[in-house]
């Protein structure tokens, strides 16, 4: 207590989970709290040794702790790796220059290069308040930042995550831009190309505003929380893998911008394009194909949006290092019947096994991708890698080797359904004229995907389709009452999630 | 818990103070967690009779709560009107309407009058998580609204305030933009104006990003928590009254919107003009004199900007029927030597009083103010309006008029000094040439004004002085060593803060 800046307090567990953001407990009366004169909402630096934290202070005015203790969040205490009974020292925090930054940019103004790279640094080391996160992603949200800005965040997201390297010249990946409801082309695509005896390591995100992502899809049938040597040793076994990239921080600023874009329900095409290939970068992809499926109800809704988005993604790969290829695809309907984890999961493994009744588009869909992927790695006959895809698919050979992957991953498990299964039923007769994907995905998130991973719904009534009354229309699946009733709720509200006339 | 969505639980008061934020607390393993499928950063609805809340959800893994218990943060315990014991309800959250208006905001688009009353209203009810006010408060920062957004916010925050009523048909009202350390005129041009015989009644606000607001300097002399019932007989008797805004709800949205921008540090020149009139209309203001000081570290940094500001101002007051004035003044160093709120009001007794040294500066501001008023008034010969302002001030008239006002508000109170001083002094001699104001303005608050109301510092270096070495620049006032040290700290970063040459 030499140095008047410095308090000393033990720490107390509180277990209390603020999700991401550093939080800290003070007790109102402490000599911390008078002497520094801290008050509610007020950040300050949090010490244990040689670790340092921000953190936003919570003032408490009640006996959970006491003078000379201090509670952290659950996230704080692992950021400062500090358990019950350990002293810590709390201190004023200095402005965090980045921040002002951040504040140029939330005022219109473009930032350089360094600048990102100020910001990200200090968003990885939990220096900013979820209100900080908040006005950066809202100042990058919708069309907000320029190619200059997409490729320097890009290469501020790089340099904060781990980088894989690979003994091989040539590395392949895809990504989807995503908004399509049971798109989950990823699986089988990684089954051909390895099949093929490419090397594709794939690291999927969980969903951020969908009901499923790739990775939840894939952890229905099999673990993927794998560390980087875990995967090494997978792709280095069986030339393909499909594991969850925030397990292994090859972006691990994108894991914390996501957090608070996933609450705001906020989307900025700079930061997609900056996630997207940041994380290629750090898989150490070297060719990438990027699939944009247009449509109304999908994310990307008009041709000249997904050709300047193409175009983003073409120009920021090239900028750093990456060769790429961008597929602009049909995105008017779900793909599959399946929408979350669990039942897009039992969609990839129809189409993998080659069943009669497996969905069609999404088979057609992953040989067009691995054909791209195929015909960019230059390996092939040009004109001959669709067919070539297509007999890996069709041979079993593709589904052997996802089988192997999955083993390889710590091991299958087979997808199953949720408790709760309710029908919806047509209440008049004619074609299917138009479906609201949009919708469709916020019944199956209020069922519970992709939290629940077997909940969501099989959608049953595809563009074209002749339906007629008393026919299924889509089974929602839910684990809990409560979710059930509040997506019929929200379907009960609605008049125009499937035209049919 | 016939209904499967709603959840029983009795409040345990944590006593948790998050400031604005509800925020509940629920075991992690509790039925309702389990069953509805909550998790961390969630937000739900809390129900109490007829009350609701919509709260952040933490979730609590240790035992400072049980099972079928629930703590709510400060604030909303306040806003839901329970106390520990009481039994409340927990739902799940409906998406928020006015969201969708926010998401559009940030995305660039422009919205109608409609959309501002949803926010407001919904902002005001404590139905937005800070990071969705982050979010609403970036998209809205700089110069980022038009005019008719402008005109609908400034509707939006006048219907969900209260609107005072009175019975003369002329109300004047004053306002600065600020940004100008010291600027502390409010006091005497309302002794003035009152004085006159003219109706002010003045409702200022606290400081958001300053070392001190006119509520926080006035709060040093007199009481300044009115209730609107205790304005309105202040007023009535004496003419005039300087109240704290906050204190009467003119304009809830205001507090809430400026606590998490005065967290950011990011200002909205749209929200500043809504909030400015929008508390002018609700205190029944007919006539308003807004003074903008233009310098090259004030608020306001070009005579253009403040053209602009001062166009935005003027339109706006006369689409919500108020006549306005607007005057740009000098803003090229603090005005008076006080920055701080008891530093301050010391500067404003010392004018009132007529002493020698009273700042001369603040006294002809003042003069200049009140002269524009009595102009807007219409009840004085044109052209006398500036003899009439100074002879009710140097006639000793307005300081009787602010003790009359002062005792009316609950009594005056002698401004004070911090316990510890630091001064310091030059180390060149020389002509002062340049003062940078907004690190003036930071030192004091670093020092702790406006927190600590007698922190601050008393600045002895104005614009042109000559200064010889070891002569008093200015002196720092702090309450505690800690602050001291952390306003010596930062004055040892800088180089520019006062030019001598």
């Amino acid at each position: 207590m030499n140095n008047p800046q410095l308090h000393s307090l033990k720490i107390k567990d509180l277990g209390i989970d603020s999700y991401r953001e550093n939080i800290i407990f003070i007790k109102a009366d402490s000599p911390v709290c008078i002497s520094e004169g801290f008050t509610a909402l007020a950040r300050v630096i949090v010490h244990r040794n040689n670790n340092r934290i921000i953190a936003t202070l919570n003032v408490v005015k009640s006996d959970i702790i006491n003078n000379g203790e201090a509670g952290l969040s659950t996230e704080a205490m692992k950021r400062l790796e500090v358990k019950e009974g350990d002293m810590i020292l709390v201190s004023h925090l200095h402005p965090i220059e980045s921040l002002g930054k951040v504040r140029a940019k939330v005022y219109g103004k473009e930032l350089d290069e360094a600048s990102y790279h100020e910001i990200i640094k200090d968003v990885v080391a939990g220096h900013y308040a979820n209100i900080e996160i908040a006005a950066f992603v809202s100042a990058c949200a919708g069309d907000n930042m320029t190619m200059n800005e997409m490729i320097s965040l890009t290469k501020a997201m790089m340099a904060v995550g781990t980088k894989m390297r690979w003994e091989k010249e040539m590395i392949l990946d895809k990504h989807c831009v995503g908004g399509l409801p049971g798109n989950r082309t990823t699986p089988i695509v990684v089954g051909i190309i390895a099949a093929a005896g490419l090397t594709i390591p794939k690291t999927s995100s969980r969903a951020i505003t969908s009901p499923a992502g790739t990775a939840d899809t894939m952890e229905t049938m099999a673990p993927v929380n794998l560390s980087i040597e875990k995967i090494q040793e997978v792709v280095i076994k069986q030339g393909g893998c499909i594991a969850w990239g925030g397990a292994v921080m090859l972006s691990p600023a994108d894991d914390l911008l996501i957090a608070v874009e996933k609450s705001l329900d906020i989307d900025s095409t700079g930061q997609m394009v900056a996630s997207v290939l940041s994380k290629k970068a750090a898989a150490g992809s070297t060719h990438v194909v990027i699939d944009i499926p247009v449509g109304p109800t999908a994310k990307v809704r008009t041709h000249e949006e997904a050709l300047k988005l193409g175009y983003y993604f073409k120009t920021v790969s090239e900028a750093i290092g990456i060769h790429s290829e961008v597929i602009i695809t049909d995105g008017t309907q779900p793909v599959g019947k399946g929408i979350g984890p669990s039942l897009e999961a039992m969609d990839v493994l129809a189409v993998l096994q080659n069943k009669t009744d497996a969905p069609l588009d999404l088979k057609e869909r992953a040989i067009t991708l691995a054909a791209a992927l195929l015909r960019l790695s230059g390996q092939f006959s040009l004109g001959t890698e669709d067919t070539v895809a297509r007999a890996l698919l069709e041979s079993g050979k593709a589904y052997r080797k996802f089988m192997d992957i999955c083993e390889a991953q710590g091991g299958f498990r087979e997808p199953r359904f949720a408790r709760f299964r309710f029908d919806v039923l047509s209440e008049k007769s004619g074609t299917v004229k138009a479906i609201d994907s949009r919708k469709l995905a916020r019944v199956a998130k209020l069922a519970g995907a992709p939290k629940e991973p077997c909940a969501g719904m099989l959608f049953n009534a595809s563009l074209g389709k002749n339906i007629k009354k008393g026919d299924l229309l889509f089974s929602i699946y839910a684990e809990s009452n409560g979710e059930m009733e509040y997506a019929k709720e929200y379907l009960n509200s609605l008049k125009d999630l499937i035209h049919i006339s």
